[in-house]
């Protein structure tokens, strides 16, 4: 059966990354690995909006979450975390492992956190870091993390502020420099088009020299280790880099602004559509990489992603508490106003099947949108 | 870009036989080749529903429509070829360029051959052979050629019915054996999701007989001499065969009865949203392959074709005169409820950019549709 993959990662890998991916093994110690590597992290600066130096792990997302905790944080260090679903409660439970001290922000699934609480947080706990989501992939929120790190940049510039952009990274406008993000992650298999596997973050001067005094419990995910060495401490994912660069090149090509202004309408359509349909937006403040919908009453989440799937159209339940409650549909990466089409059609189906007559409703209201694309 | 190939050949390759198709060449003469074609040639009889004989040209579907004339027609030969569309015209220079006399069966573009009229035709001629397509491809017709063959095969049983299924076998119901079709030929790029560069064909022992006497140039496309050699008279396309191995495997899979079903069902949802829009179907036997539509008074079929071309997705423009009077979406082969869904929405998208606002009106049709499937 044919897979129409529209989760929040792994998104569909582009033909023209599997291709490059498909090339011949390549020796990492080999100067036409050096170059590659040295080239995309430069290419990187450019994804990432920074002049700050870029590391590339060999893992998951979550190991640059645990890189950004384990080379800032010493033990017994305050750090602030906001927590308002699956993975900011990720970065609570990495600050203790490291064995710092997580003030924690709670946010309800779904909601946000501005930058008065921030900023009153830190004014009275006066932590080391700041830990929190771009967009929190469990709930579909955004925090504005423009104004949070504009005032941290201003009025307590000595606190590392670091963003997890796992669902943010190459799809949507952050400006890690203006903004002040000292340490910004991200993951391969989500706008990077990538399958799952390499993990990136910037870091900055500051927070270079804090991680080099950090005396706390580290080897695979040492960020000055890795920076030091010319191509990674340890054997990197050549395969998934090759992915990479081929990757970053597919974004420049399109150019930045334009991948933006994609993510921009197709969730723009997908939101018009859910509206349409008289379904709810889970999400207080809704991202542009993936939208989270509360289920109709009386239906499991569950059951729509069930029938959807038997058209081919994956799409992702909630997570934790939020299981059979809500649905997530992904919109980063390789995906275009057809994808988006094909899965509010195929939404329909499900809920006519469930009950609820929406057909062709949201499908007109985002067809009204691309018009305009 | 993404790409939505919506053309009636060649059509989407599944991920699955690219991957076969990726596989180290082999040599043809080895015994690994010789019982993979052979192999091939056996399932193939499944999809072709016959007990004759396959045979596999390395060519164009073009290469088995000539193999079904040089192998068959003696110069000056008499032969009834209808002609209903570009491919039926291909029928009479092919003819023609053999030495032998079309007696030519000509139908406007979009209209249908009957038995009646092959009936009176084949009474007044007496043709050798007839020659027809299954599918028109150029027009989107489907001639009952199953009524045409049990008359041929009850009144008329030494004429030699030549059919040519490109646009038909592995996707439409196709009783070679019990409708009496001694010749039935088709290309790797259309219902077999490969790339274009495979011909096959099944020949009746009647064929083969006159095949045997039969006189006429021919070196390249001898179907008996190919029959006789092994694994082919020349080199294979070994490649394009073990594609070939993994989309029969896949039909197979499926189950023929549930692939002609799901063909049935794209067709219906694709017919009945072009009605609900207002426009008009241009077959007047409409195939379950592929769709032929008249464009909207004033409006060039290029310029809807050009606008949904911006949006990734492919469809076809009409040939020889049709050209710019219709357009034609397939749905053969690697084809989903999902790629109906986005491709009415991106057609709508295209009228309402050229002033016809029939926005979500054939997309709900074909979501009515779909949910029964």
């Amino acid at each position: 059966m044919k897979r129409y993959l529209m989760t929040p990662g792994p998104t569909p890998v582009p033909e023209k990354i599997a291709l490059a991916m498909a090339a011949p093994i390549i020796h990492h110690r080999t100067k036409e690995y050096i170059d590659l590597h040295e080239k995309v992290r430069e290419k990187l600066k450019k994804i990432f909006q920074t002049q700050n130096d870029i590391v590339i792990f060999a893992s998951s997302g979550t190991g640059a979450m645990e890189a950004s905790v384990s080379n800032i944080l010493s033990e017994n260090d305050k750090a602030l975390v906001v927590e308002a679903g699956k993975f900011g409660e990720r970065f609570s439970q990495l600050v203790s492992s490291f064995g710092a001290q997580a003030i924690i922000l709670k946010k309800e699934y779904g909601d946000f956190a501005n930058a008065q609480e921030i900023e009153d947080y830190v004014k009275k706990y006066s932590p080391k870091a700041v830990y929190m989501q771009a967009c929190e992939t469990s709930t579909g929120v955004f925090h504005p993390i423009d104004e949070i790190g504009k005032m941290l940049k201003e009025k307590y510039p000595e606190v590392v502020f670091v963003v997890d952009g796992i669902t943010a990274v190459g799809c949507i406008d952050i400006k890690t420099d203006e903004w002040g993000i000292d340490i910004l992650l991200t993951g391969s298999q989500k706008a990077f088009m990538l399958p799952p596997g390499l993990a990136m973050l910037s870091i900055s001067e500051k927070a270079k020299k804090i991680a080099a005094q950090n005396k706390n419990k580290r080897y695979y995910f040492d960020i000055l280790g890795e920076l030091n060495a010319q191509t990674g401490h340890f054997t990197p994912a050549v395969t998934l880099v090759l992915g990479l660069n081929a990757a970053v090149d597919m974004m420049l090509e399109e150019g930045l602004g334009n991948v933006f202004k994609r993510h921009e309408f197709l969730a723009k359509a997908v939101k018009a559509a859910i509206l349409a349909m008289d379904l709810e937006l889970f999400a207080k403040r809704p991202s542009n990489s993936l939208t989270a919908v509360k289920a109709p009453q009386s239906i499991d989440s569950k059951q729509i992603i069930d029938i959807m799937n038997k058209f081919g159209v994956s799409i992702s339940n909630g997570q934790g508490s939020m299981k059979g409650k809500i649905f997530r549909i992904a919109h980063l990466g390789y995906f275009y106003p057809p994808d988006v089409i094909l899965t509010i059609g195929t939404l329909e189906i499900a809920l006519k099947k469930l009950g609820i007559d929406k057909l062709g409703v949201g499908t007109k209201k985002a067809l009204e949108i691309f018009v305009e694309y």
